[in-house]
């Protein structure tokens, strides 16, 4: 990794797959045919993409059955869990609604209301992700969303990887289908035969997906498109050389085009690192994705003190922070940008990204600046409630047709007035 | 107005003005021109568009001084009243950080941060809209968003409306900037010598200026693009029939594609609501406007009984909805989906757009299904905190280790193990 010094114009290089023209035409047909053709036009895309010849899109319980065989003890335990915590945390952070009263009769309120419906894009492909299913199910169903569908695409052989299938089931998601790819945003977004439409699409997938998601927007609401992920360490002298070199490699496994950056005060720690994370990667399975990675997007920051580190910090936004120095919670207070934030030598990103119970997907790209990690909130909607009192109209009828006359709007002021004659 | 019979197909007309390919070239060009060549961009498109020639971008302390002497006491006594009412309800939004432990030492959290900096967009032209001032500000500034700026199309005569002026003033908003359209929005988004850039972008504009939200978003955040506004009136046979076609009006006077939709079991009322509009509109001095709106967008629906007008009210999703019933209260619990609801018959929309409190930004075109009045939350974001204690760490570790390797992410394993050995 590359050690540079710290001045005011540092930028990390991040880099958003936006897709080519091309790319957009071809989503934008594929919606189409689906708007058009429904069903017809799934199976006819899931023929030509994914190599499979469906019978019947919808998941069968025989299936998951199946699944089941194929999963070991361990696994399960594992992912029973990791579902455990992250439904302790999320119920957390539901909401209640609300309201207040004044003497003069008047009533105000924020009612909450989950989303009718929610569907869920789980990408398929060489490996399975069951951690993404986990993390976009259980915050719709803490928020109480009745209708939550899940959708993949299938293997040549028609079928979902099992763990997927376990894990549907182990959430209690029972509405599955196997579509992926453009049309299957496009069958959540306007409907087919057999797959109702959703109020709301989340879940991570392929430029193709994220186009189409982009191109439905607006019809239904989306999750954010996330970019590649990135992690910043920011570590003082005595932090654990081996630990963050781990950490630094376990985002630069995800994605050539993830992000790994040091933020330190210390030289001795940033060479020494950066050596540890040289040796760490030979032994690594995917050392070529690791190795790209931070060949373009890895940096080592020196900065002359912790303030200035912070200073980087917050300039960054970056979606994981590692804090490992010697006092991290002190430091929280100051951190305004980050999608997460990883408290002292245990606290490594996996811990969250599987376990701890907090969300995973979370805000790329600098946008922790003005977005969060995905939550309750994201699947429930707001509702103001206004229950005015006659005393409170004759009150304030005449300030309130004011301004409606200020604003040129004399029919508001006449509505308001037409309840004040003869009172 | 129209009446029809509900049958289960029924839909309203609503119409977005999504703009045109030409217009979409026009804030791409505006855009550019303002990122390369920031304020002489500025005062060149406030020359060429709003024909007022500016020495100074910013409006300066005697511009606001002299904004006073032209309100009278009337208009700043409403003026303060809305803004300290508008103030009670958002100060209610506001959420805390939260954080919860285990007895085995992990601490997870949820940190609420205000955004850095907001920009408020504030349309020029005919009529000033000081209750759009207060709605977006409000919120920010209840949230603690340090930085909010304004930005506003000066008259021809350099000047802005001095009732915009003081309502600024009244709120506290100091940063104001005489430009607008798509070249104010440029400058929030990318910065220029004189308007720092901001984090999120929110307030109504013309077609232009919702075409460089669009194309800005993802730089920063913005609120969502509004449609035209819409009302829903549910009503059974007992409901006043002036008041509903007064209410009715409020909306079609807005503009010529907004949309007035009464619900009723009652044929005998919806003829008389029908009668009703007809007067009360030959008086109105938007009586065109109006006019327009209702042949086009307004509607009557006969149900059959209660429960049907609900039905169609949440197939609607109304921005507003009226519930002029006799038990309005019993009803809330079945609105699935409505951006804000007034109960009873005092409960005017106006009372809601510029008095009582809540917000009059709200989710139009249908987006009640999954969007929320503009509110505190809207200016805050949220940070995960994770940190994991070592006895966490040994107990859960190979649960941890063996979901990253289900996912094939060795590095995550190996970050996890790392720190377990010799444990």
């Amino acid at each position: 990794m590359k050690i540079v010094q710290y001045d005011a114009d540092i930028s990390i290089k991040r880099d958003l797959d936006s897709g080519t023209e091309e790319q957009g035409k071809v989503v934008t047909e594929i919606i189409g045919k689906v708007r058009q053709e429904g069903d017809a036009a799934l199976t006819y895309f899931t023929e030509k993409f994914d190599r499979a010849v469906l019978e019947d899109l919808k998941v069968q319980e025989e299936e998951v059955k199946q699944a089941y065989t194929e999963i070991d003890e361990e696994t399960l335990d594992a992912l029973r869990a990791a579902i455990e915590n992250i439904r302790d945390f999320h119920q957390r952070q539901t909401t209640q609604s609300w309201f207040t009263t004044k003497a003069d009769g008047t009533m105000l309120g924020q009612k909450i209301t989950p989303l009718d419906s929610a569907g869920l894009y789980v990408p398929g492909g060489k490996a399975a992700y069951p951690s993404s299913i986990m993390m976009n199910v259980i915050p719709a169903q803490v928020a109480g969303v009745e209708r939550i569908v899940m959708v993949s695409p299938p293997q040549p052989n028609g079928q979902l990887e099992p763990v997927v299938l376990v894990t549907a089931h182990e959430l209690g998601v029972e509405e599955i289908y196997k579509v992926g790819g453009a049309q299957a945003i496009a069958a959540l977004a306007y409907g087919t035969e057999t797959i109702p439409k959703v109020d709301k699409i989340t879940g991570p997938g392929n430029i193709f997906v994220a186009l189409a998601k982009r191109e439905v927007f607006g019809e239904v609401d989306i999750d954010m498109i996330a970019g590649p992920s990135e992690i910043v360490v920011l570590a003082d002298e005595q932090a654990n050389i081996a630990y963050i070199a781990a950490d630094l490699l376990s985002q630069a496994e995800h994605d050539e085009l993830a992000s790994s950056v040091l933020v330190t005060e210390s030289q001795v720690l940033a060479e020494a690192v950066a050596k540890e994370v040289q040796k760490q990667l030979e032994t690594l399975p995917r050392k070529e994705i690791a190795q790209a990675s931070l060949e373009q997007y890895g940096q080592i920051i020196v900065t002359t003190n912790l303030e200035e580190s912070i200073k980087v910090v917050n300039e960054l936004a970056p979606e994981h922070l590692e804090i490992l120095t010697k006092e991290p919670l002190n430091i929280v207070g100051k951190i305004r940008h980050a999608g997460a934030i990883f408290l002292g030598e245990y606290s490594s990103e996996p811990v969250g990204d599987y376990f701890a119970g907090t969300n995973h997907i979370l805000p790329t790209n600098g946008t922790a600046r003005f977005s969060s990690p995905l939550s309750v909130d994201d699947f429930t909607k707001k509702t103001s409630i206004i229950s005015y009192s006659e005393k409170a109209l004759v009150e304030n009828g005449s300030k309130i047709a004011t301004i409606a006359r200020l604003e040129g709007l004399e029919a508001h002021a006449r509505a308001i007035e037409i309840r004040l004659e003869e009172k």
